[in-house]
């Protein structure tokens, strides 16, 4: 949903205009009097893939939106992580495993949602937690048991599937793209 | 530069607090009136590196900040547009470049400045403009002639020199990670 301020949050102004401001080329929401501008970037979703002998590790989502879909293990990047640290810190936070991270395996734009998926394989190193209460249960799925029509975003659905289609072949690259259109960079 | 909000952009509240929202694992400044939470996620810079016969574009900053310094054409990703769309865009307006966008070079992550630098190699499609007011000018390098020291982001330069390093051997990876620490994936 795209930011939508009624009050300049540095002087308290309002209403906001809408429009380009100045020296700017892009509209955004900006304050008349203080020219201040709220910039409305797209967020970074960081998360992993999980293999172990051919089953993927999904949760289930046990906080809004979508409760009881299935999921890999992703969330907002936050201030001060790298993505490799924001990915790990995401599947720790949802699964209770801690893994390392591998590899990217998808850069993967959703613009209609302001959001980019950065999604990397990684390899489990210890499971020594529960999943924490964004999950209520979390488990493995080999292809055939995937609950398809369950997975709650479908960014995610493409990016298993794609994961599963090269397993097959042996071979497993970096998509960069959207839903619609993109590429597979093959890794060697 | 952390965002610091003064008043609440919902209701005009003010001052604001700082501390984890309830059911949030991060601190964070919130309204304690309205409840809204300012996120402060990271920012995604998009670019692209253009290579012609040896030699690589670099646009010098005719912007603050770092006016007369020079760097890869690259800048925010706005909403809306995939990391694609967003680098073929920041080429376009501080070259002039048409470009093709092909295959993902460095997700490299700066936690001190909360941005994510997306670059990807790019090919040139047509030249018909000028370099937009962000730029001074634009120039082609070979790695002798690249001016080091007035390379102006610190990421930038690393990803430079790592390009011309790979260069010499003829192999392109992707690399991902950070200023201190981070892997190069080879693509075939």
């Amino acid at each position: 949903m795209r930011n939508h301020y009624i009050y300049c949050p540095r002087c308290g102004h309002h209403p906001l205009t809408d429009g380009i401001p100045i020296g700017d080329t892009h509209a955004r929401q900006y304050c008349s009097q203080c020219h201040y501008v709220v910039y409305d970037n797209p967020r970074v979703i960081a998360g992993a893939i999980i293999e172990r002998e051919g089953q993927i590790l999904l949760c289930q989502r046990g906080i809004p939106p979508g409760v009881g879909r299935w999921t890999l293990p992703a969330g907002f990047m936050e201030r001060g992580e790298s993505v490799e640290e924001a990915a790990a810190r995401e599947v720790m936070e949802e699964t209770g495993m801690q893994v390392e991270i591998r590899s990217p395996y998808s850069i993967f734009s959703v613009p209609p949602t302001n959001e980019i998926y950065l999604i990397y394989c990684a390899a489990p190193i210890a499971w020594d937690n529960p999943p924490g209460p964004e999950s209520l249960r979390v488990a493995w799925f080999c292809i055939e048991e995937i609950p398809w029509e369950e997975i709650f975003y479908p960014a995610i659905a493409q990016i298993l599937q794609r994961y599963f289609d090269e397993g097959l072949t042996g071979r497993h690259g970096v998509y960069s793209g959207s839903m619609e259109t993109g590429l597979i960079h093959f890794v060697s």
